[in-house]
């Protein structure tokens, strides 16, 4: 019996027909409630959603194994859902998706119902929720501030108790960043993990399908369903065999207080401290490393010659100076052509340089913890400034992906404003169930029960 | 006990000082008479190599292993040796290294004698050995012919038994194509096996080590020792453990009749088919495979953009357009000017399907095998038209590097004219020691016998 088997039969999911109605409709209540939240772009008919959900009860009833029964979730706007319409927050763009992506399918195969595609910053591409002709999202915790992105609707759904559980996608963030100003986890895999095959490009090589959700055991089932080499998908990467477990006493890697910038607002600094001592608390034993090499990965991103990898991506889909491009957009991404081949090349050369470096920092420690975002920003001020305050959000998430970096974003604690402030856990590639396995000593489940049973039993801020 | 040890001892290398005079005396006396095959940039002094063969016999005597005993070989000069200039066919930017590569390191630490450095097309851009202000390397079987490049001098070192074995080094054909026109082995090996550390960066995401020699068993001994992760090379790759064997019954891919083009030379062609023929009766079923995808990759590396990685490798270590580097170097290297950083990143993207789509095949059959090169060419009409004919060579090993395969280049049979004519049997990454054990069926050693033995009882044409 697999694990994921083996976790539904003790959780004992949602069973008749009458149930699985009962969750949607406060699902679909609850979505129709929100719609100030900007939080989706497509919202499947409640018609669909019920007969599937009668389906899967008869198939259940069967004797049919289905591990995530009836349970419901959001898929961000650049991920396929066969039968809806992909647009990318760009409406110009949009078309109806013949097939599901790989990693939709698969929780479709496990009994998850697909309630519609949220919102985004367009093209992925931004970390704040604010860009998008959708409209901002706000945090589901204060609505002045920004929700965070590119997946700022798959967050902000779960935050509000809207879905069980959500897909996002991660190229510099945007499958952390949002976890942490919405106070849910997320969990952003080794990029060619989880197949990208079905997701709108951004950073082919970068990117890489996320899952937002309200406890690590759910996380590492999921993940367990959707993870696996995908032949048809040549950013697919082969696993190198699962890592050995973070042991009891372990050692953690820190940035310095020195290195630490929260951009102006050095509560958030404090709350870092705070979890680097609870950590400790946990059997860690703090080691300081040196940031550099990360911000240095981190720029390349948008400041050098990767900005050329979603230019060269986005324009082979879309004519990028026609259609409902956002102005920040373009204009982010019309930055590329300042950047020959050989550029490309030689911060190529760099970044192995180093990824090495980290590498080689990773045999020292066990994880590496890092603040999820520096600090928030209220929509007011991010529609002001985009590009500045956009890139200060990247500040410790740019660099993972094109370090070859798995992550985990866990909520930490509350700002005196009341924002939710997270920080994220990093490993080497492929250490990704290890360093969930971790994060549930960070995080345990409150009451080991899976899906809807918590979700739809708490209150909704 | 290590294979390599087990080799040796079977192989009783030569023991006592003046057994180990007596080789290289030999070894210094060829190199001398055969200046005019412009094969050597540097020749270490013969007292200098003398007395180290000495201090190599007293540690031998006191019982140290050295699998490499006094072995003599020769070092393409785009590759460090302690001591020696480094100039990579270009006398301005020459140095003198600190330190030997790796590679070198490993061999000489094993007891083989580096007698110098060898001629090559400029900074290993060219498959002829007609670039280089040393003058152009003929074929060891025949002079009016091209020896073949990058790695000339080190192919005909070997194949004119001045030295046992030598280093080249490969990027797209440089440690193939010499192995054929002069009828030796050439391997090279999967990119990130052999570190890189001590070579002239070229395209250092393909730039890898090579091995010329003459018998399968030397060239496996050979990779054995130098092979491994490297923690200081970034290039330098993980292994994903050893393949499985090539069955006796293997399946081989061929290119259909239709797809070979040997530029006006049919008898080239027919050589090729007999080839098949040949893995026919060791074994083996055939298996006609699309040269599609090889060919456009191959065409990425000098009429694509990673020409620009060979501009931004090159050009960060010396002028491009100063000293002495030749026209032909300096207007291949300007061609990279036309690709921009979106042209780098979509050529990648492209190529990661087309990477796939040959790892798709290669679960069709065990190995595949082309011809090493289309064709010789003479020095004369090489030095007419050094662009288009250079491509020529390229065109079964541009894209191998590129596609993350390793190869062995074989002798294969001679032509009419006398000049011998290779093929190259090709496989996955990391299925290096399953190719070369394959290797060993189409070419067995003649004697078992390692090193010198056979090289210097040998007739030299």
């Amino acid at each position: 019996m697999s694990q994921a088997a083996a976790l539904t039969r003790r959780s004992r999911p949602l069973r008749t027909s009458a149930e699985l109605s009962s969750v949607l409709a406060t699902a679909y209540e609850r979505i129709d409630r929100d719609q100030h939240r900007n939080c989706w772009i497509y919202v499947r008919p409640k018609e669909e959603a019920l007969a599937e959900a009668e389906a899967l009860a008869r198939r259940s009833a069967q004797g049919e194994l289905l591990p995530l029964l009836g349970v419901p979730f959001g898929v961000k706007d650049n991920i396929d859902v066969a039968g809806m319409p992909t647009s990318a927050a760009c409406p110009s763009f949009a078309y109806v998706a013949e097939r599901s992506a790989q990693c939709v399918e698969r929780l479709v195969a496990a009994g998850a119902i697909c309630l519609g595609k949220t919102n985004l910053d367009q093209f992925a591409t931004g970390l704040s929720g604010a860009r998008s002709p959708h409209g901002a999202c706000p945090s589901a915790a204060d609505d002045r501030y920004v929700a965070g992105g590119s997946s700022s609707g798959s967050a902000v759904a779960v935050a509000a108790g809207h879905v069980a559980f959500s897909l996002g996608t991660d190229t510099g963030g945007s499958g952390r960043v949002p976890a942490g100003f919405n106070g849910v986890i997320g969990i952003k895999p080794t990029v060619g993990l989880v197949s990208s095959r079905g997701l709108v490009p951004n950073c082919p090589t970068l990117d890489c399908p996320s899952i937002f959700c309200n406890s690590v055991t759910e996380g590492k089932l999921l993940l367990e369903l959707i993870e696996g080499f995908d032949e048809a998908d040549p950013y697919s990467r082969e696993a190198r065999g699962r890592s050995s477990a973070v042991p009891q006493e372990f050692r953690f890697g820190r940035i310095s207080a020195s290195q630490l910038n929260s951009f102006g607002l050095p509560e958030c600094d404090a709350l870092y401290e705070q979890a680097c001592g609870r950590l400790v608390g946990l059997g860690g034993e703090a080691l300081e490393i040196d940031f550099t090499p990360f911000a240095e990965a981190g720029e390349m991103l948008f400041s050098g010659p990767w900005i050329a990898e979603r230019y060269a991506a986005i324009s082979k889909l879309f004519d990028v100076d026609h259609g409902d491009l956002l102005e920040v957009t373009r204009k982010v991404l019309h930055s590329a052509a300042q950047f020959s081949a050989a550029d490309a090349f030689a911060a190529q050369h760099r970044l192995l340089k180093l990824r090495r470096q980290v590498q080689l920092l990773f045999k020292q420690i066990d994880v590496l913890v890092v603040p999820t975002a520096p600090r928030p920003f209220t929509i007011a001020d991010m529609l002001e400034d985009p590009v500045t305050l956009n890139t200060r959000l990247g500040h410790y998430s740019y660099s993972v992906n094109l370090l070859d970096l798995c992550a985990v974003a866990l909520p930490n604690a509350t700002l005196t404003s009341g924002m939710p402030m997270g920080v994220t856990l990093l490993a080497p590639a492929w250490h990704d169930h290890a360093l969930l396995d971790f994060a549930s000593r960070w995080q345990p489940d409150n009451d080991g029960a899976l899906f809807g049973l918590n979700v739809y039993s708490r209150g909704v801020g």
